[in-house]
């Protein structure tokens, strides 16, 4: 049984560790979260995002996107999204509860990303459009597309899944003190 | 570039095939893949889950739950859910948008789980209850919270990020013959 995961301080210290180091190693397995959206008729989506920063002290978790991708009419349309982590080496999952701000065509967001990393940014016709032939679209980038979608956390879900088992929940409503939950 | 990348069928084919042994082989990528549904109150809830068997023939995908957790009353106010898999090897990510059907306490189930495995469904609080110590909860085994969430497949979305990229959507509408996607 991990020390860490039998305090409350401990547990929220060791998962933005395992954040911060997420946003940075693209090996971690933090790296690739799920991000899940309510779908714009009810029911909800879900895809693989890049996580780009966490930071433990504005508690937020940025990903970035395309403006013309169906997350981001989805978030117009209900901001509130969940980050979905799963940490295989310590048994952990966490739950990121956020209400995303978005910003488009950020200059300064725009000259930190690669050339190769810009293709991502932008094409011809929008991702998520019928085409013809499986290869029937170009990929320009552009500025005015890319789009940081910045997480302010609501509430942080904790499982640990180790030898025994342990959850807690961390709300900015109590300044995100923490409360142990039945796992 | 992958060869099966750039054929309909080929893809779908090659999906299945890996959701089938995501199902069967607990070290696949596809084994633990995220189960997102919507929040009671709006937005969108997400958590790891164990995919227990995949059907190309049915088109089910299926894992299970408590009855006490928050999924199943989730699921109850709105079945629609995706499952969301991400294969790094074939780099290829899954959504698939399921209509689940539940079934709780079936007898079948329960006798092909180990010990281990039933220690997962029951317990007292219910998971997700406040408690007041890490370890002030009991585990015991209860085959009448075992619930089986069988998802039926809507839709399939196969996103390739390959050396190029490919998406594909396939739907039940057109007895999921495919169509390409801009990726």
């Amino acid at each position: 049984m991990d020390d860490w995961a039998n305090d409350l301080q401990k547990l929220w210290d060791f998962a933005w560790q395992k954040l911060h180091r997420g946003a940075a190693d693209a090996k971690s397995p933090l790296h690739r979260p799920a991000f899940a959206t309510a779908g714009r008729e009810g029911g909800a989506e879900a895809r693989i995002v890049v996580l780009r920063s966490a930071s433990p002290s504005r508690h937020t978790l940025e990903v970035h996107t395309d403006a013309a991708s169906a997350k981001v009419a989805e978030l117009v349309a209900d901001p509130r999204a969940t980050l979905l982590f799963w940490d295989p080496r310590s048994n952990l999952q966490l739950r990121a509860r956020v209400r995303v701000e978005m910003v488009t065509g950020d200059a300064e967001a725009w000259e930190q990303l690669g050339e190769g990393a810009r293709m991502n940014y932008g094409g011809t016709p929008a991702t998520g459009t019928g085409i013809g032939a499986p290869d029937a679209y170009d990929k320009t980038p552009a500025r005015d597309r890319h789009t940081r979608l910045i997480g302010h956390l609501q509430s942080l879900d904790a499982v640990y899944l180790g030898p025994e088992h342990r959850r807690a929940l961390y709300s900015r409503d109590d300044g995100f003190a923490g409360t142990w939950l039945a796992p």
